[in-house]
């Protein structure tokens, strides 16, 4: 039935995102597979999956056949914040893509903030000649990953071949090459000790909403490279304390943040986050993947499911990542 | 006679460069030999070894028993300034934690181009949340480094794990895995149509100088990610004809530029460089490496030289680097 007419209907329920560029690519990938934004009436019997971001509350509970619920993004908390969500696997995105594209944002705002990015770009503008001889080599840096699935392995690997040590810390206890790792809540003190540069890479729950907190910032080792530890979060906005994080940087419990993620998107153009001389802001494009690298998996998975083979990639409920 | 009284004396001859971290770091490496900062009167026999970066010129050719010149830098340019140079052998800082900080220069550079890191920052200053979707991933992108020697070589190999295809241009024709190498004149043509950002780490000879030139970006790859090529000059200021950098940001044959290295250094604080939009500028501390990790060798190669061992890493008089 792959590609046929007779697969499965798509419904795209899509909230603050334009739908274009994934119909486009749907059309693409799945040429023979329909494709609608709304369903038809109170219940459309033909939708099988619906590609989710931020899902209109309710609108799944719907679909009387519904089968799967595909994430538009390696996070699924926004999935989740539908109370009446069906009882259907849900399978999260993973694309070399994403992970690859994550790894280089995260490549980039350790190596920006290790090679004094924000001094050199501040003295550029002041005309100011200055070469700070001492600095620090990357083997003498440590970055603590906070997060080790797919995305944080990957920039873990990519930030020992810079030169860098990496530690990280996980709900479960993970094995990682080269890294050490840390778990659970006992594990937490310690990989805090551990770091001069954190980089954030949880799945959203009700255990992580806002562990990015004063009690954490105080937990961090104090002996970083810039004086103070380094925060950069790429994960969710909702993993932060957002007034934490500003008190933390005019107190010097940390010297420098890179966010890419807020509590509210767009972020209002009244935050302070926008003109703090400490924080480097990002529009949530840490990962921005492009259209056909997380479609073409999904209609991989349709085809797959309907030759009757397993899922792949499924979100754990009670987990909630 | 390791670290002995009798070892060669050296001599530490620098120009606009303070000598009090490189005598420290002598004196922690070699605590028994005998370091001065200038000659006893017109002749010293009692000198061995000379540490140089720009030295005055005619000074090396006053020291009868000068066995080796040891240049402070990868680079051994500034040792040619001088037309009364001895015919010793010359030894170039051949470091690994040199050619790692080389490479996190680079490997920074290069994504802070790729992931938009000049437009972000006008983003956040303006206070403009503006995620760009359709980016290009580093597979997408083809970083050509202009310069295989030791620290060419590293940098390819990182910004391959990064993702990014890799090309190479050195004078003669190198392997380097995984890097399509062009080589000479005849190479020139095929290497610049090759990719679309460049990365300098060539040496400083009577063949290279400016040979960043209008010229050379005409022969560009028009095809580059960020609309016209990025030039990334982490060698010497000698290699680039400023003018027509400048000249060339403004028409548009690059779209942007970060330099590590001027012609004259400090840069002039008047210099249209310091505020041009398109301009990242770093005061010559791409490479900055700790002392100790440069004066190391040399001290090894020094003791190794008294017990009669052949000297490594030196320089090719004909070739001037």
């Amino acid at each position: 039935m792959t590609n046929g007419i007779e697969s499965g209907r798509i419904l795209l329920a899509l909230t603050g995102m334009a739908p274009e560029f994934w119909i486009d690519e749907l059309h693409k990938a799945a040429p023979g597979r329909p494709v609608t934004l709304a369903p038809d009436g109170e219940v459309d019997p033909s939708i099988h999956y619906a590609i989710v971001w931020k899902q209109t509350p309710g609108l799944l509970a719907r679909l009387p056949n519904l089968k799967v619920i595909f994430s538009l993004g390696a996070g699924v908390d926004h999935v989740f914040g539908d109370p009446d969500l069906p009882d259907v696997p849900i399978v999260r995105v993973v694309s070399e893509n994403l992970t690859r594209r994550m790894s280089e944002y995260v490549v980039w705002q350790v190596l920006d903030h290790h090679r004094l990015g924000p001094r050199y770009r501040a003295q550029q503008a002041d005309r100011v000649w200055h070469e700070d001889r001492d600095q620090k080599a990357a083997a003498d840096i440590t970055v603590g990953i906070m997060g080790l699935g797919e995305l944080g392995r990957d920039a873990a690997a990519k930030l020992r071949v810079m030169g860098f040590n990496v530690t990280g810390w996980s709900r479960t206890q993970k094995q990682v090459e080269g890294v050490t790792c840390h778990a659970g809540d006992d594990g937490l003190g310690p990989f805090l000790a551990s770091a001069d540069i954190f980089v954030v890479l949880l799945p959203l729950t009700p255990d992580t909403h806002e562990i990015l907190n004063r009690d954490l910032f105080q937990k961090m080792s104090k002996r970083g490279a810039l004086g103070a530890p380094v925060l950069i979060n790429a994960g969710r906005g909702g993993l932060q304390n957002e007034a934490d994080i500003l008190a933390a940087l005019d107190e010097g419990l940390l010297s420098a943040v890179s966010l890419d993620v807020f509590q509210q998107e767009p972020l209002d153009p009244a935050s302070p986050f926008w003109s703090h001389p400490k924080v480097t802001l990002t529009p949530h494009a840490a990962a921005a993947s492009n259209p056909s690298s997380l479609i073409a998996p999904m209609v991989r998975q349709m085809d797959a499911h309907e030759r009757g083979e397993a899922l792949i990639n499924l979100v754990d409920r009670n987990a909630g990542y």
